[in-house]
């Protein structure tokens, strides 16, 4: 599985069970080709006729490291490898692919709003882990919008189903990034703004949150929920995920999907995901002892890596970004570790829907941070105890220490 | 030519004729050293005294691959090439480097407002190869409202010549990131608003086109000509190319250049030529069913990635960055490859002027896919047929696809 | 000392003595573990409870190469390294390590407002070195705002004392990335407009200058001075050294530092530090013959190279952030090297405090130069004649005739 020859301790240290510090859940039941190619799509849309989704780093990595996982030649055609999944099941093939990814702790967003995915428990069972559930913000604002209350009741029951969901979670996590971006103003929004804005925000409940005022009030709320329970905050960054937000998974069926609907406007804001516009937040928490985890980040991944050098406070993985870029993930693993504190880097797949990202990620982590610590070690440049040390650091030893697992 | 060992039917792939996407006419006279120099550096301006263009990437590669096409040993001094650039003429020189460079089809960009290039029918006699023309929105433009015509005639008269332009073209491109930048309104101005900024347009109809209004309104007008023909919308993203619009080619001394004049304008929008800039106007489109190819959009070429793994219609290629990176452009294209799918990358030149940055686009792209896909093999990633399929997709196949060659 | 073998004369331009054009002074006396700490991790806070910024790239890179600079093993621990500092004491270390650094002239950057700095004369007498002023336009406009004169009259005062320190300096160097962010109007602003914001600035005069229009005064006024003397002027860019302004150094016990104070406004403008923000300036300086060089730009560092190929007059280097990549950095010079010119790339080391970043510079410049070169030989890119003459250029060839030395 490793690319590389490496001393046996490093061996051992990258082979290790790690945590996955953030993904979602994957789809409970069968799918249809079409189907599963969206969901290996990073757009959560169909490849343009005479194409394939297989077509890409991803796909190419799905039939050559998941092909033997269900026991298939390495390399196998797209259409060989969907009637052997078909044939499997999806249930055996989840639980092929989650126990092949070697992680002894799950952290799951459930703040995905779609039916047919794991529970976090479900997540664990499969993949004989540890799970817990991180909260997704936006999620628990979208119930209390919904709930039919008053705009002077907004801001307290909004506190208070904060604290409620996080009473079992290990976790926050905010997309604010999909919302209005990272550039917002960090401070505190004042309690009359919060008041204005709520009001406008229940005259259309069932709209996504987007208001700028709202979107700090939720992340404000959510920072005094963390300190109170010594939770981290994570924060999606870096362009991935726009697809997640009502046509993602709409290849299962679930949504009229395509290129309309309210997730589009999540992707407009893709140069507004960049991590650096965070600074001012990210600074502002740094008194409270509340920890800020950067998903995935790319390609800004190096902007994250200096704000994780530079705060004591801020995290970082390279998330879903590493199965997505497959082959090329040991490139972009390299870019991370140009800067990042190993007691700051940790891994997490990022992924969702499928069963192969979970894999792929954990895969190609590994074989990727081989390949740089192969070249170190080569290099005279780190000890082998050096190298074993750092990858115990990023696969787990950093995420236990954060999350207190 | 190619710098590993491959299998056969990668090799074979690799060396197969590709379609250049993407090109400028090549100038058809000679030149002096410093009008040479002023065509292969970036900017189109003199290098510093004491200092010579030839001490750039492009200009070692120009030396070192080129030399020997023009019967040289590699690594050629710098004088002693252009001499023997004078000796053999343009037109042999051309010949030459436009045949090597292994090209069935070049999609012309015939907007460059430059006496002495070679036409499209001129760069496919030269190079042996077919030739298509590439109408640039902009001097289209330019040509409708330098006609002396009202305000309220501006946009029938733009609608028409566009579709008269485009009845004979392949492709239509725009240089809006040039001209306002790519964060642009993705809306379709209103009709008042257009024959508003006409008016003032028209007042002074020899400045370029920069009001937002109106390089929005081309935008509409070219999407509507593009769905009607069938043709792809071409947009030049990244850092590259600034100097062509009014002073990239003084060199040759065809205008005063340097560095004053309209062209200078350009070059201060560069941080808004990022292609993730576009996202809403591509989405804006999805539904059209015009297909997008982002060109060059080194060093936001990841960004370009993303898009084009995200929306069914986008296309990218890496351009003249290929050509102006030279021995670093592996680098360049497998960041490309990092996210693009293999059905969605393209071959393109980006070439203008210098006959040699045409036959280095190709070179380098040859060397460089060369080097990812020993890579992808020797790792046991892709297999050969794989590697042989993605060379033939980016070489051409994908090309022939979108613009229906 | 380098990786990898090398032809004679391509060995001999790396190892030769280099100019260190710009770094800052590294602290005369000793500290303690906190201390050193803090100056070695990029932002110059203490690392989390239960880790050190020993475990970062740089920190790696001191144990195994400072180390023996030490008389100590390669690869030796935190605690043994710090205790055989502290057994030689700091003038000794710093000699070794300055010594070790083999530079031939440190141009050395006297703006850090923070005593126990070796000054330049020191820099090069225990460097065994020629050392000459940079000088900081914000320090001496914090100067003269201190200086209790009327608005009236603070641009004559200012353009006095930037003319006197400019008289035996040899270049002048730009933080704006760190007041308002490079993103500036270009244009000079008006006497009027000037004088009233003097007028705001010296009601407040110990404050730090983040007015915009005053940051763009303090430029234009620095062009004008520098045009008189032929100095350079320099911009700091790219996310490094926010910590430098009034907590940077806070581990030496000097300021309140920690994450409250007058240095924080500075992060919150990283992503304003992007060079290619800085092009309409750059533009505007191009006919005064006034060279521009960029200082570090990780991790825009190609913008800062596409910068430097447009524009006759522009300059780069990668600054500190080859010794904080440390093992990473050859990718970084890699990447910096697909554009930049050679005759525009410099060596610059950055550092400050801590005399062990200047010695790691200048090893993993060399180090890094040395794969970049041994790669572009072997592959018969560049002849070993060409490789050796790059090495020499950007190592001080460069340097020397910019700052004519």
């Amino acid at each position: 599985m490793l690319p590389t020859p490496l001393p046996d301790a490093v061996r051992a240290a990258l082979l290790a069970p790690m945590v996955d510090q953030h993904c979602c859940g994957v789809r409970r039941d069968d799918t249809t080709r079409s189907g599963f190619e969206q969901l290996i799509g990073e757009g959560g849309t169909p490849a343009p006729p005479g194409t394939t989704h297989f077509d890409t780093p991803a796909g190419a990595a799905i039939r050559r490291w998941c092909a033997p996982v269900l026991g298939l030649e390495p390399h196998a055609s797209a259409t060989v490898y969907l009637s052997r999944r078909a044939e499997l099941g999806a249930a055996e093939v989840n639980r092929r692919l989650l126990r092949g990814a070697g992680v002894s702790a799950f952290l799951v967003d459930t703040g995905l709003d779609v039916p047919g995915l794991l529970s976090p428990a479900e997540m664990g069972r499969l993949g004989s882990a540890a799970a817990d559930e991180i909260v997704r913000l936006e999620q628990v604002e979208q119930d209390v919008a919904e709930a039919g209350l008053p705009a002077a009741d907004y801001a307290g029951m909004l506190r208070d189903e904060l604290a409620a969901r996080a009473a079992r979670a290990t976790a926050l996590k905010s997309v604010a990034a999909h919302r209005c971006g990272l550039g917002f103003d960090p401070s505190r929004p004042s309690r009359g703004s919060v008041i204005a804005a709520a009001g406008r925000r229940l005259a259309d409940p069932k709209s996504r949150l987007d208001d700028p005022v709202l979107v700090r009030h939720l992340l404000w709320a959510a920072v005094d929920v963390a300190r109170e329970r010594g939770l981290p905050l994570q924060f999606h960054c870096g362009l991935s995920g726009w697809g997640l937000s009502g046509w993602g998974l709409s290849g299962w069926g679930l949504s009229g999907g395509g290129l309309s609907g309210n997730g589009l406007s999540g992707i407009g804001v893709g140069h507004l995901a960049d991590p650096a516009l965070l600074t001012g937040f990210v600074r502002a928490l740094a008194p409270l002892g509340v920890p800020v985890v950067l998903l995935h980040c790319y390609p800004y991944h190096r902007q994250a890596a200096y704000l994780a050098a530079v705060f004591p406070h801020v995290y970082v993985d390279a998330g879903p970004a590493v199965a997505h870029t497959a082959a090329g993930s040991a490139h972009v693993l390299r870019e991370l570790l140009e800067l990042a504190p190993f007691h700051k880097q940790m891994y997490g797949s990022g992924c969702h829907g499928a069963a192969e990202l979970c894999f792929l990620a954990a895969l190609c982590h590994r074989r990727g941070l081989a390949h740089v610590l192969a070249d170190r070690i080569g290099e005279g440049e780190w000890s082998q105890a050096d190298a074993a040390r750092i990858a115990h650091m990023i696969g787990s030893g950093n995420a236990r220490r954060v999350y207190r697992l």
